[in-house]
């Protein structure tokens, strides 16, 4: 079975396009499957990605209804000639795909969870055209502020690859993945041990889009850094009050002139995931950590990812390292695991 | 002057309506004038309530738009009938009237602001129909989060009425408003010294109508208290990472089977008033204060007043009081303070 660390994570990347791919090469279909959008990868033998895929059919957006076949014709469309191509070739699928809302529902393995787990929990659906689906399940974590997630525990097995060495020496790492749920994800021997949700993009939208605080903002050009780090700096230093109380101020320093409609959103923002940080910071408290210092990794949207960058400086973080392709070397390594890539295929590619 | 504390207060009440009443003896027309509605209350010369109207005609949603004359159409509509019977009445009105988007904007009064420093700032506005409208300035705190009122600062003086005396005396009273922008209001020496604004109401309308968290819930046939005190027992026990991680366990809850559909939206409402409850805690553990053991006033709708009561008591705060008809106390208060009622009627009156 490949290892992760191997020379296969360098050698992943995004092609360009299907039509010069060699699929005769063609070892696995991935699917990064979400709420609103499905992305496909078609891996070589050695996990690199040959060629990808990306449609808006996700899970709440499929070209039909569930009943009527939603989720075939979404598959079809968007893998059918990489299977006609490459029949039999096995397929993976991470995400909301897996959910009770899902094609089939991957019941969550419970925290902590290894790869192995996650192996574990995987389950089987055939499509119209006669593939199977290999869906992993998400990773829930009971207590009295329960966690759940589905797709991000695939990320982070594709981000823990790069230093397997270090990770698998015992030390916990801390993986953010911003977004609309951001996680906070601490793994500890290759094992998602514990996580955290914040909310933070959603949140975001609904003040934007649906309280009086949109009614004076308008778009900015370009993000402006000088607001959004005010934000963080206000919710850091001055938020102790939570941000029920210190939301009103995106509102009220417009009033008083302070602060104008454009520069408004990039504050909001700041805001939020200076809030969003100082929760962090205060977990991490309880366990003897904290974010100064701290050596993390962050998975998703680079842009976005930069501004969690600045943010992070801000409270002492200054080593917040950015993990790109996460989710197909996840997928990959997930699938490797599971043992689903033809070794055949694989010595042959070796050979 | 009419003095705070007199037989006024007592004798103040909604009368059932217009038809009955003796309209020879009006003294003063007050408006309560919102964002989404108008309130008119008609006082004799003691200051009780003769007649009440009410209209959705607030300052967003007027009969036609301001520049056609909205204002003075909304204004005739309610209270036409009153100036025709009784001309010449003063007229004074408080609330979102006076904003930037208002009839006329009545600058904001810098906290710490009293009773004189309100009547200082009326701005006047002549009617269509000849009346004179007196707009009682809100009040702004200025600071790194600055905050603004309108129309609870003259609440705030109805609600002082009640116990003129040991407020006088310099004692330190905390005052209350919950709904949509919540504010918590220090007042001294009846003195409004400094207040907070908390967006539980906005954010918990938000947060259910257009995130995640508002698909699972359905709505209850009653107020569930059980549910509610989880909330609140959640962000004060276990809240110290922000409301932004908190809220999904909304979510959560439900897919672990803990809380039903029904008892999700009771859950929320208590997450985010407990959260504006231990943000409130926080700032007075910085004066050195607690809301353990702290007796207060609540001012607002009965049935979201009676659920902070029982939330304050989480908190140790077995001490809040309902006060009621702060509004047209405090509008009757701020225009006998402004010298608007016409002594001879009062001591024809008195006579």
């Amino acid at each position: 079975m490949k290892q992760a660390g191997s020379s296969t994570s360098a050698a992943i990347h995004a092609a360009a396009g299907a039509a010069d791919a060699n699929l005769a090469h063609a070892a696995l279909i991935a699917l990064d499957w979400g709420t609103t959008s499905l992305r496909a990868y078609l891996y070589d033998a050695s996990g690199n990605v040959l060629a990808t895929r990306e449609s808006t059919a996700g899970i709440m957006n499929l070209p039909r209804s569930a009943e009527q076949g939603g989720f075939d014709a979404a598959f079809e469309d968007t893998c059918g000639a990489w299977l006609a191509d490459a029949p039999g070739v096995p397929v993976i699928a991470a995400g909301m795909v897996g959910s009770a809302q899902g094609w089939v529902e991957a019941p969550y393995v419970e925290a902590p969870a290894n790869a192995d787990a996650l192996v574990a929990g995987i389950v089987r659906v055939k499509a119209a055209c006669g593939a199977t689906l290999h869906i992993v399940p998400g990773v829930l974590q009971r207590g009295e502020l329960p966690n759940v997630m589905r797709g991000e525990e695939t990320q982070i097995f594709g981000a823990l690859g790069r230093d397997a060495n270090s990770v698998d020496g015992g030390t916990q790492a801390l993986i953010g993945l911003p977004g609309t749920h951001a996680k906070w994800v601490v793994v500890k021997s290759r094992r998602i041990e514990r996580f955290h949700t914040f909310m933070t993009g959603e949140v975001f939208a609904a003040l934007r889009e649906h309280t009086i605080l949109g009614r004076t903002m308008t778009t900015p050009d370009r993000p402006d850094t000088e607001a959004f780090l005010r934000g963080v700096t206000i919710a850091r230093e001055k938020g102790r009050a939570g941000v029920l109380a210190t939301a009103f101020s995106a509102r009220t320093l417009g009033l008083t002139g302070e602060l104008s409609g454009r520069q408004q959103p990039d504050y909001l923002s700041g805001l939020l995931i200076g809030h969003e940080l100082a929760g962090l910071d205060a977990i991490l408290a309880q366990q003897q950590s904290a974010l100064a210092g701290q050596s993390l990794r962050l998975i998703g949207n680079e842009a976005l990812c930069e501004r969690y960058r600045l943010a992070l400086a801000q409270f002492g973080c200054t080593q917040a390292e950015l993990v790109k392709h996460a989710t197909e070397r996840g997928l990959w390594r997930v699938a490797s695991q599971a043992g689903l890539i033809n070794p055949a295929a694989r010595a042959a590619h070796a050979g």
